[in-house]
């Protein structure tokens, strides 16, 4: 039995599938009935699913972030899809691929990370290549860090998302030192691979993505700090003035203080950092809201909350 | 006699030149006697001159943006170079070149100038090039675009500065539209070059820089929209939606509106512009700080009023 | 069959008219039907419409702004009227006047125009009063400045809002400069006058208001001063100093930055005129927003959202 | 021997007259000397004085807001006139009239007081022309009232300065009335009396203006509300609910929080009487602050930190 | 018939009992019936109630704040538990206590006022011990005092929540005193009991809780110093400057412009009572949030809107 | 010869002593002379020192943070003590105290480190225990946390000042322990300990006091976090979860993201941290602020930049 991709599902079809689920509550109905409301999703989007007269102690086996087997017919409600179920089971994990189950970039992340890999080659000061090849050798974070979204949403939230943006900004990265060739490309580069590596434990995708207790406790500018201190280690001889502006550049990225950097940037390439990572997640934040928006005849989006305006598709 | 420039002096140095004044006032002394000091200015820098024992009647005959034969030595005062003058007396303009009294771009204008048209040169959509066109053709117009600097003070503030400015952001707009394919190249192009030529008219620099009234009452960016109004007026068959487009990139380069902005950018080639714009700003004013702070041997630079943080030179 | 009031309905009452349909989808029940639910409008009010059964191909016969003929029976749902239909049907627009669909102001546009006509007539400079007559003149002007609301919601959100809005500043303007003689007369009447123009371009009112694209990219304060601008073009004699106060007047009238104006109030005038805006406005927002509040015998009004607080109706 | 007036000297005009000293330091000179440095002052301005070879001594005798008798010469400057005294000893204060040395209200204050009596005499609420009347006929209460300033600088800073600051707004109050006929007349009107009545014991004005510690402690508005409430004991009949009006009205006359509202106007009245005040008080102290420039030529007058702008004077 | 506590309800027992209304309103279900919705309480928590096929008429015998007998039985919705009504009954107020239907402090309220009044028994200096037994004194003020709760939701929004919070600042005043032996003991002692005296009448708590006119139009600051003023008039030995500063506490206690306070404290004394409040209500406020959130096994709190985070139960 | 201290001289005193160079320029006099003018600076206080007549070549050899040897005398200019220079040269450091020229807690640095030590004993919890062990057991931590002051103006600005803030609060917190026994006391223990340990590397020290590059770049609140990193690598079993609430704790108890927090605190330990903290800190800046007035007599300090305030010293 293939899978049957949400992205595809149109009104009338019979579904026979395996889902993940993202959210999941009983609900009553006026009359005293009660159905079970879902969530479910693979790596093409989400769909509610319902299932009628479902008892409490049936619900209590469905839980968040596991695979269900559904069985049941696609409907419109209200203008949008929603897969009434006849059946609902727990599924076998085995045979599963997880990646058919969670959105995820288009690209190859292998591919990514090789083109990464041969911008981070032209660094050539010894001290920030070697901060570079320390995490560049480190096998656990390379896994996550082409795994991970850049976000939980608004911007590259999808697994391989912060890879897409890392490497985005990377290569703007080098037509900016082109421009501007007053500005160090060591540090520059160095940094734009830094800058956000913090987010690999800020957030958890290995289901639906949420921000881990460390996230939102600590936060991926100071985790990021801490994950470079966990990789200098080794380099004794690393100069402290490079080490405190590597720091400095992670730190400073946000651009103000009341969005959550705790210092401001303080010379050229943490200024140049800011832009490019600002430029960089706000033409895909437009491009994907633009994408998404529900009337798609409209001239101009709903309002968009991350962006804080309305934008105009013309 | 060579025009002895001030950025050349040295203590000791008898002087015997023209220069332009900046600023002119009578001052008493505590012993009750009175000297005139000027801030006297070529297009290498400005210098403290000193008059002793001037009276009031001769203070009258010195005019701020007026040119003055000055004779005397150049002293050290408090640690600053200082003209401390014999004589004084109003000079004839005929024969002096405007061009030796301001700062001006070390880059040649007119070379800037083919540069930015030849990028200009890539708009292919009719619309937009009949509205670059329509200002390129314009003479009087390119007279002031390649004369006024981008600003009084903070980056770019000497002659040919706009130009400059508008070249690097052209420039660096081809970098970002091979990036970032999507955005419409002509669209942005166009704005690049049009988002500040309200500048022309906001300031004034026939002798030392300074607001004009339109300058102050309207500003620049709606000066710019009412200065693109008067050249589209020849183009009638230019979309309405196409020139509100061009207008709200104006309007909107600033980003926020407690920056001045009466619309915060709404798609994508507003938000390429606003960050193209500021990234070269920043960047200009953050060499141009390092460069002139005082403190040459200091790590950090004095506070900057205009960046609100001290600087790292390190 | 005269036409029956939205605001004339009463409960249990049968209802076979034509109306103005604002707000149009189709929507399911839990139970698997569908209905569809608009926002019916005329000039005295809004009333929510139901037709059950509905189809999705019939939904898409119903256009937001066009005119459906209703044949149903009013009912009472959760202490709000609703219009149950029995059959709804597009109407035929012959016949109908526009007037009867849209909240219009209280007062004759005709008598508001000769009285706000009869105050500018006390403009007495021969350049303000040539700017204020280029607008009188112009035909199509004066139609769309008695026509358009002042706003889309929150105040004088009706047709000939606008106008009211203006003449009541005018009015009111005159008392001002009756307690303040220092104020220029003609300065600031034909300023009251211009202040909001740009309103006439920047609502769109031909059915139920909104925004046009030009309204929400450029803004009805930079669309006023180019109006301005397309009508002094035939003025070549008004001083450049005038046209800078005029434009500044217009431009500054919001009185802060992060209210959209892009320049501060600089003169006597424009603090005036910033403030007899502000005082017609607010007081009207206030005396609507107690009209309108939902709970009649409450002594506070609900949260307002334009006026950031709760009002005292006591 | 007749007061010569700070505002009528003249350069090497010979000065022996009596004036109040604002402030009074000793200073040294470099050369080891030192002189006491006085501002200088009666009810037309302020001028420096100077007398050279002081002793600690001698200075300890002269006390700020004390009177002395100065006898010397008028002379320039830095462009400012300058008292260079030759003696200044302490003047004795019989057949001094205070009036000759604090800046003063142009108009008559007991005319300005019959002005006001007379409009409100309009209030015919019995209750609140209960309490209009509870403070005119506190002659304690009336004394002050008609003496202060309305501020210790920036507008309407001289005797009877709140008194014709409250005029001009009771005054303009009777034409806002008109227009808005829904505004309640005699809310409006005692409001207007009561809102700043604090200011009679949050400033001091027997000698140099300066705040209260009473003033710096708890402020007008509180103040006011307490002053309200002690003339309020004897009218044991006026409705708990229109006394928390008139408490809000002056609470809340300062528009927002941030500017030291407790609570925000929340009803007509409310609003109108924090726009009539701003109004007048920022008209006010334009005109003051142009009138008061420095450089009588230039265009714009310095940065004013009161308005956070610089006025144009065109 | 005992009182069946809304907090001891479980799912399935039926119900004869009477319930305070603190809302009520008839809504109609899809299929055009109407059921009454309300939420009932008593000092143990709400419960949401419904009767099935109300009347228009019988609704409008269910007042909100009045007390009814409901007859029905407990069943769950969507988690929740509510009470289905089989008979709602308008409930004789004979013998029932109110404290049964509010929620309540759990500490006696008279042993509190003992150990707050011993605390008070430390002060010394005579003026501060005459103001604090001014109102010790005050029974009808002792009255109120003890019973109105802190606020009407966020933290201690319960009978004898002031008193509580007032005692907890008192207790830790006191071990603040110990450790910062500068601290001014009777000032500081004086204004803990003070500082939120106006709560009294700023909240209304004889049924549900809400504020008063006066509460929204003064606010509790202001009605402090008002009540203040009323029992220091028997006082006339009370020096102005400890009036001042009692005022002033009182005034400057929420610490910040924009939270209300009219001044900023500016003494040791002030900015100590602004933290001991601070840390108590924000305690308070965190132990409730915690408590009260829904997800009892997530490791976060919901979105709190007084708090403006989220919170860690961890 | 014995050291004359700063805050011992008089007027008219011989001096023949050794300071430490806080500032050093030369300055020119109007009649072309020159002089040096110094900071000059003991634990005592700091004194303006003046040698006449000095050359550029002389000035070149007194750095900053040096020592030298004065011979002169004690003038008073402008009411401020001064001392004129006759003679000064490089001091020999041999046989000079450090702890003679900066100024230094009153309180003995062992004491303090006993008292502090033994409350950190009380810590029970065997995880938290270690981590504090990990630093008590760390000289030169040890050395430097006794040493730096906890600002370089403001509060605490004196050697150990930061031991005697962090024991201040330390010992505070047992009381807040105390009375809010629902607060977890080894966590706020520990992290009350580690707060400000950044402040070792954000500060020097060893001369006058200044910002490290790090502390420019890092900042102390990353630093402490990068300190705790190397003192818990030793500590394998500290679970996770523990590591992450202090890290929460240093990183958010500034409590706003403005103040550069770049997490607010989300649980109780962490609010009760941060009012810790900032009641400590700001009844320090009072009573200085308050001590150091230049105007003894005065009601009110002059403006205070750090409290943004004046303060009533009644």
């Amino acid at each position: 039995m293939p899978k049957q991709m949400v992205g595809a599902l149109r009104v009338g079809e019979p579904v026979d599938s395996v889902f993940l689920v993202a959210e999941c509550a009983l609900r009553s109905t006026r009359a005293g009935g009660s159905y079970l409301n879902l969530i479910l999703q693979d790596r093409s989007g989400q769909i509610v699913g319902r299932l009628w007269d479902a008892t409490e102690a049936f619900a209590a086996t469905i839980a968040v972030d596991s695979f269900v087997h559904v069985k049941g017919k696609v409907e419109s409600y209200q203008n949008q899809l929603q897969l009434n179920a006849r059946s609902i089971t727990r599924a076998e994990t085995e045979g599963l691929h997880l990646g058919d189950f969670l959105p995820q970039c288009e690209r190859d992340p292998g591919e990514m990370m090789r083109e990464l890999t041969a911008i981070l080659a032209q660094v050539q000061d010894p001290d920030y290549k070697a901060v570079v090849d320390a995490f560049l050798s480190d096998k656990d974070f390379c896994a996550d860090f082409r795994t991970v979204p850049a976000a939980v949403q608004n911007h590259h939230a999808y697994l391989g998302g912060l890879l897409e943006h890392t490497l985005s900004m990377a290569a703007m990265a080098l037509k900016v030192l082109e421009h501007y060739p007053a500005l160090r490309r060591d540090l520059l580069l160095a940094s734009v691979f830094l800058h956000d590596i913090g987010k690999t434990r800020e957030l958890s995708c290995k289901r639906t993505f949420r921000y881990t207790d460390a996230g939102n406790l600590v936060g991926h500018i100071t985790i990021g700090v801490l994950m470079l201190e966990d990789h200098v280690r080794a380099l004794p001889n690393l100069p402290e003035e490079k080490l405190n502006m590597l720091r400095h550049m992670i730190l400073s990225h946000h651009g103000e203080l009341e969005f959550g950097s705790p210092k401001l940037p303080m010379f050229a390439e943490a200024i140049a950092l800011h832009y490019l990572d600002n430029l960089d997640a706000k033409l895909k934040d437009i491009s994907e809201t633009i994408a998404e928006d529900k009337n798609a005849d409209a001239g101009w989006t709903d309002y968009s909350y991350s962006l804080k305006r309305r934008l105009y598709k013309g």
